[in-house]
């Protein structure tokens, strides 16, 4: 009934996978329940790595910048879910101010945020676009290579409401990632509904928060499944102070490695697991793939160059790292056209939307694949990661995508426990 | 962005349709508004007339019986409507309880239950499929052409509960129109969530009470985008009671008709429409087609011969039909391959999933297509009726789509308060 795409990987499914699927009703209803108790963020995308025993998420972001990665084949299932977001977050909408990263220069990112801007307005809003450069001051027109026009405009607040020139929006939803702190054009607004909440911003989120609540998650849902929850989620420490050029925290990092690499090799032995276990190093707040290294020896911390040092130090925004997240390395069994790959999973609100492959042919299956090098492919069509077929061989990638769509679904709701946890107090509450 | 295919209809898109597109991000918020007072049922089909001059719907089905004849690619669509209706009705249910219509040998039925089931399977429920047909007293399995398998099993009733031996559930989904009379054993279930509710089913529900609030709500949304109703809204009358063979009510009919041709062509003189205006004749409770007729003269309702009589006389199930809905005809644009040709929009909780288009080249535009001879092509795949594209041409098929789709959403959101409005008091209420 579902037409049946070939998978980057074509080895069978994993065990795992297979109770994924098996347990198709328990994992909805088990969603359904946990989305009674827990709001969705309005967006978010999940780095997932599939190691053939383990099948875990990485990174969680609730800035998504690859809509325009998703296949065209899946904008009516990213327009459904976008009028569930817009719903639920207000339903009496018309206006949506759409916030983007300053880098008017990166012509993917622009198509990324023309791509969201159609699938809101045919969710239907009225959209445009503000920027939070301070230097913009005249709306600008930015042309893409494919013909898209972008119109930015400066951001104007009129007492605690926040807008464009003649645009007065009920919802401001950020595509800006706020790593270079929240910005006071937009605190204090009272009337007027700013997704994700300010402190979703790596100005101040931290990847340890989220890790922390997928983990409690994970638990759970483990024990829905009767699985390990060791196969669903990576072993992390976070080291709270961290100098690279200074050499301060050496010890710190040292320790946490050996500590997960004992942890990971005990894993290992446990399931009779022939690999070499590794560790990712990086900023605990950040993104866009920067100050990201793996290490396989604790040692390897100590005899840092000069030149990882410097790379390690410094984040997007010219961020110095402080705070740095230790997290069990997960290798990748995926491959597209010989390139490692791992996928990519879209939502909105609650529901997968769609998806692609990050392919890296430049970086080892052990490493770090957003970096330079990288590009994308899209998931195939017709598997936007909700079609589980127990009836079709396990192989087939509907019921490989349903099993991505099930963890990364269970990041989204880690983020949502995050967002709640990390909330700043309400004004007002005692 | 969006694939542009070609539609059936190949003119040029009407000022409605290009009022609709243009008024999108109004009419979404308008539909998000009225969901927030009205419960949208769990699915249903809405078929619709575009006469060029004017876009109706003509039937809306609460029970419907064509999910084989969507598209392949609209199931992600499907499955993600089919997760919000499910959480909507009981988000802890885990099994449900699909009741089918008692034919057990038009494939075409079988299929379509078939892939309701596995829609709803996907969506995160485990499904068994239960008779009302009290002569089943044991499983029985029924083969369909493609291999496919359907169980059907005889329904129990526990004290107030109704299930199946072994399978006790909380939802029960009824896919049969009911036209046979309530059944006993779906009355009184005071624990378990009955839908639709029974008040659904055509033992007593009337087209009438249904184009009644359809009227209601088309004045409303006629005045948000500020045109006449009357271009999304076909005019009705009723005959309370009729006998065919009796001849009882020919009077009545013949004045309705009479009354109803100078009203249509009154607009028709407004518009300059070239058209000869039309009536259709039909069971105000009913469906499958029966019983319908199409009637251009006052005169003809006194002269029916005894064929036509018979056929009027007689619905599904050998009702007799007594209450008789008179409307106004529509006539279609559209054709199929030669064929007169007519949308049927399938919708799942308040969200548009697909369609396709009812094709009968046997029968006149300004006929009734639901008759011998029809077949069903499917909506393209990429056009679930939500992606209004105003950049695009107006003639590309996913602006004919969403008008489509609009119509058939104000059916829906009919059917919500036509179902409200006759649903008996509820037990205790004074």
């Amino acid at each position: 009934m579902v037409p049946h795409l070939i998978t980057a990987l074509e080895g069978p499914l994993l065990e795992l996978e297979r109770r994924l699927i098996d347990a198709n009703a328990e994992i909805e209803r088990w969603f359904r329940l946990q989305w009674q108790d827990h709001v969705p963020p309005f967006y978010g995308s999940v780095d997932l790595r599939n190691a053939g025993f383990k099948l875990a998420p990485v990174d969680t972001n609730l800035y998504p910048g690859g809509f325009n990665n998703l296949s065209d084949d899946v904008l009516p299932l990213a327009v459904q879910a976008a009028m569930a977001a817009i719903e639920r977050a207000d339903p009496g909408a018309d206006k949506l101010l759409l916030i983007p990263e300053n880098h008017t220069r990166n012509m993917f990112y622009l198509a990324n945020v023309l791509r969201l801007g159609a699938i809101l307005t045919q969710a239907g809003v009225s959209v445009r676009y503000g920027s939070l450069n301070a230097e913009l001051t005249e709306s600008l027109t930015l042309d893409l290579p494919d013909g898209q026009k972008l119109r930015v405009e400066p951001l104007r607040r009129v007492g605690d409401r926040v807008g464009l020139d003649g645009f007065d929006p009920g919802l401001i939803l950020v595509n800006n990632d706020l790593s270079a702190g929240l910005p006071d054009i937009l605190k204090g607004l009272t009337d007027q509904i700013l997704l994700p909440p300010l402190h979703a911003g790596w100005a101040v989120r931290r990847k340890s928060h989220h890790f922390s609540a997928y983990s409690d998650l994970a638990q759970q849902f483990a024990q829905v499944l009767g699985i390990d929850p060791w196969l669903i989620d990576p072993y992390f420490a976070t080291c709270g102070h961290v100098d690279f050029h200074a050499g301060e925290g050496d010890g710190c990092l040292q320790d946490n490695v050996a500590w997960l690499l004992a942890k990971i090799r005990a894993k290992y032995r446990e399931y009779g697991i022939d690999e070499k276990p590794f560790v990712i190093v990086k900023a605990d707040a950040g993104t866009y793939g920067m100050g990201v290294m793996s290490v396989r020896d604790p040692a390897d911390m100590m005899n840092l160059n000069r030149r990882t040092r410097n790379k390690m130090a410094v984040g997007k925004e010219g961020r110095q790292t402080q705070e740095v997240i230790l997290q069990e390395g997960v290798p990748t069994i995926e491959a597209v056209d010989a390139g490692n790959a791992e996928p990519v999973v879209y939502l909105i609100d609650r529901y997968v939307v769609g998806g692609f492959y990050r392919v890296n042919a430049e970086r080892g299956r052990d490493e770090n694949l957003n970096a330079p090098g990288m590009r994308f492919v899209p998931l195939p069509f017709s598997c936007p990661c909700n079609l589980p077929d127990r009836s079709a061989a396990l192989e087939d990638a509907p019921n490989r995508f349903y099993a991505y769509g099930v963890i990364a679904r269970l990041a989204l709701l880690a983020a949502a426990l995050e967002l709640e946890r990390t909330a700043p107090p309400a004004l007002g509450a005692s």
